[in-house]
């Protein structure tokens, strides 16, 4: 029997449109990518006064509003289905729309928030977004592939749960690539997520939906999945705070993904929003829940509100010494050198620091190359015979930009430990490199932070998206990674330079793909990177560098 | 090229002897173990009183004394090297001697105490056994394998550098049997570690020389490893106290193991010794010099003394409010009845726990077959290929008790996947039974601890350990587990009850296995099972548990 995938993912297009209310289409023609690149203003036209007034705000705001009843979850929920529906005909970032379901639940919130007074948790009445790997009851998972449409979620995933709990309200489920491995987001049901600052180019992936989503402040803040850098990509593919936090803190239980049980480098959770005040709101929330009794995975690290204070403490000092807090930036990675665009984010990030007095050396790692080539054998280690399962179902074709291994990469359970091997004897490696610092930082520590690109380019150009080592480096070591937004590629200043000496082929390839015309209006922001499990630190320092850099740009 | 392995295994055991002093070797003939079965009372005779007094004490008193000059770290560590010449003699239970290295350490020590009058660290002047895993600079690294012999470490492991820096003393390396895959310790080199304490028995496996020679008063105290139960069952074995700890708080970074990277279930180290506050000392002491810096699987988790507080609150408040307390108890898990002795020390303790007022329930937990079958697939999943290797080196045929993975076995990087999903879904089946015994307890919190057998039987007849599943299901969830001993095996009252009701064929042959008279003596202990990284408060009722059962039996 052959299953006409086709037409399977073009009803399921339809049914995603068809779920929006008659009322929020956008009945007038949309102007083309090429006639109108940023749709971010565009949408504003379609929205009330007091829908923008409620979705200008960060999550943190809105919580703030709606768990002490200034604000009712009913009104804040409708603002952001209207707009997140309007987002979705603009940019395809939507695989699943529950909106009714969603204000239903509003309603509950309200009456409760009416009966007793109080929130029922601090995410009460705050609307948050989900990568379609999250089981919603009565919603579809289809993770992009064609042989998923159908299969209808009958217990949540563990982190739906606990946003229930704390008062969350669910809406929505955003796009993704099919099969999670491709930093664009790419398949046959939604076709192309497009980037909102500059449909031209890619919104990036796997978390491609949430990004374009929330760019367009159809979200205030939504879970996205970072196994190779796909919380990261999207958020700074557009303008936004992501993390990837180390493996273990944010409950993966319940939820679907690709390649399930490989664990030389473990898929995690994190939250993507505009402000990272944000990011911390969402993450403490989850951790208030003690996901480490509900998932065998997490671990039992409560919020740490003593490394939030030192590091505040440190922040705070640093303003009258400076040289309190010392930071490592790694401007290329040895194997590609990044556009203009972030190159130039480097160069101001650098300077900020710099000027504010703080220590920064020149980040001299153990090679990358091998870190590039441990997570290549960890992402292609079952040979390709997950995806390959998941796409037979129905019998669709990969997306071009799909990464599929043959299967002359199938190891074998001893090639397995030996990977398991050589990753830890990297992350040794590297541990002891990032010890050494501390004879350079002069703050008896070593850096508190490393800043270096999240890839060699702003938001890709589709199919061009060739080395991803500045954020799976990240994935294999375990560390922890905030993204944070700089600037945008600036046609008049990001102007490429000739070069020949070429680090790889990927770098040849990567700078030939460079056009400052394309490329113009894309955000271009950065990642600070900590080690395993420094959440609590690399959010208060992401927040103080993005604080900075915005200062230094007025 | 043959390599004579017997003959190489001849001249290493001979060395070893060889390197211990002349005025310490046992110059009458040895009892056989038919004529003394115990020799914890034989070995006294050869000790100065002042020896006897020294090695007599706990980890604790010896550290007081050494840490505030009351005792010098030189007679400390000669009376402890003494005690283990003379165990090894009785009981084969070292691999690697190095006397005059820790004499020449500890006149290191003492002269610092001299100059700064204050310790080098907590551990100063303690002797600190370790098992043959980890490798000490000069000294061979065997594991018990033939073809290991002849290779010295250059650089030594995490844990050695650790335990230097917090001033132990370090002068022998124990006994494993090759593989660590086996509850009894047997290899050509020292062929077969027997218990002090009936040497008709095994002193189990696989930190068997730790649990032989601490048994023997030869240490204080030290550190073995446990991927299936290889903590637990010695020191239950040599009626001690040992500690399974989560995987991630105890540095493995650079010591020896087999099938290594093999992550589906990872081994842990722990310390065994005489006392549990030994165990809280040892423990407390690696966590302060930050591992989590120096090894890269190990978390950033402090000694948590809110935890240590609040249990030890729990504890004391209990005499006057016991159902603060709550316990579960499995007599057995399904597959395999314990034997008479063992079955009564269950009774003991759970008599002992209802007598103080403490609410005690059964468990009932998810079928523990499949905890047994998932971890046997775990152990294979090389298809014994690491082994073979090893083995291999010199041509040494396995002991009989070792257990051999045959090629079949042996999983692709899909099955190692799925293999680790089966593992999540049954923690998270255990963790959900685990919460749901909040219904029963009285306390508002789910059970505090589990209560059971770590082996059908107290410390084995040869040949005779058939089912390693009351020690393999705790490695399996990664949960924490502390030993403890409850009584000795008594002829006069562990008479076997005539059964036809066999769970297995484990269980019938183990039931058949049972000769009172030959474990006559043997020490019978439990262990108590808490959730993932339960350390702080597992050692804390361990240590409740032990003193209210000795109190009990006076």
């Amino acid at each position: 029997m052959t299953v006409d995938w086709r037409s399977l993912a073009d009803a399921k297009r339809q049914s995603i449109l068809d779920a929006i209310p008659a009322k929020w289409r956008i009945q007038t023609p949309i102007p083309s990518p090429s006639e109108l690149r940023d749709v971010t203003g565009y949408i504003e036209q379609f929205l009330t006064a007091r829908e923008l007034e409620i979705t200008g705000n960060d999550a943190v705001d809105i919580a703030k509003r709606t768990t002490s009843g200034n604000w009712t979850a009913v009104e804040v929920t409708e603002a952001f289905c209207h707009r997140a529906a309007l987002a979705h005909q603009l940019v395809n970032c939507l695989h699943e729309v529950f909106f009714e379901a969603a204000i239903e639940d509003a309603k509950r919130l309200d009456a409760y928030f009416a009966e007793h007074k109080k929130p029922v948790g601090p995410l009460h009445g705050l609307p948050v977004s989900l990568k379609d790997q999250f089981h919603v009851r009565g919603v579809e998972t289809t993770m992009g592939y064609v042989g998923w449409i159908g299969t209808r979620g009958v217990s949540e995933s563990e982190l739906v749960r606990e946003l229930r709990n704390l008062g969350a309200v669910l809406y929505c489920k955003t796009s993704v690539p099919a099969t999670l491995m491709a930093g664009e987001t790419v398949n046959h049901i939604i076709k192309y997520t497009t980037n909102p600052q500059n449909r031209l180019l890619s919104c990036g992936g796997s978390s491609g939906g949430e990004g374009a989503l929330i760019a367009l402040r159809g979200s205030p803040g939504g879970f996205g999945t970072d196994i190779g850098g796909s919380v990261r990509i999207p958020a700074v593919f557009n303008g936004l705070y992501g993390i990837r936090p180390s493996s273990g803190r944010i409950p993966y239980e319940g939820a679907a993904n690709s390649m399930d049980g490989q664990n030389t480098i473990l898929s995690v959770i994190g939250p993507l929003a505009t402000t990272a005040r944000s990011l911390r709101l969402l993450f403490k929330a989850v951790l208030s829940q003690e996901p480490w009794f509900h998932d065998p995975l997490v671990l039992e690290v409560p919020w740490r509100e003593d490394i939030e204070r030192e590091v505040g403490a440190l922040v705070k000092q640093s303003a009258a010494d400076p040289s309190q807090l010392a930071f490592a930036v790694m401007h290329d990675d040895g194997i590609t050198k990044p556009h203009p665009p972030i190159a130039r984010a480097m160069k101001t990030v650098e300077e900020t620091l710099k000027k504010l007095g703080h220590r920064v050396i020149e980040w001299k790692p153990p090679s990358h190359r091998i870190a590039v080539d441990l997570a290549d054998q960890a992402f292609t280690s079952d040979g390709g015979a997950d995806i390959e399962y998941h796409f037979g179902l129905s019998g669709e074709e990969p997306a071009p930009q799909i990464i599929v291994a043959t299967k002359l990469t199938h190891k074998t359970a001893l090639e397995v430990a030996a990977l398991n091997v050589k990753k830890r004897e990297y992350q040794k490696l590297y541990m002891e490199y990032w010890n050494s610092t501390a004879e350079l930082t002069g703050t008896g520590r070593p850096v508190d932070g490393l800043i270096c690109p999240c890839a060699p380019h702003a938001a890709v150009i589709p199919q061009k998206y060739r080395h991803v080592g500045y954020t799976s480096f990240v994935n294999l070591l375990d560390y922890t990674s905030v993204v944070f937004p700089v600037t945008r590629a600036d046609k008049t200043i990001d102007v490429s330079q000739p070069r020949t000496d070429f680090l790889s082929e990927a770098d040849k390839l990567t700078y030939e793909d460079y056009d400052a015309d394309i490329y113009h209006g894309a955000p271009a922001g950065l990642q600070i990177v900590g080690r395993r499990f420094q959440e609590e630190k690399m959010l208060a320092l992401a927040e103080y560098i993005g604080e900075k850099v915005q200062e230094a740009s007025q």
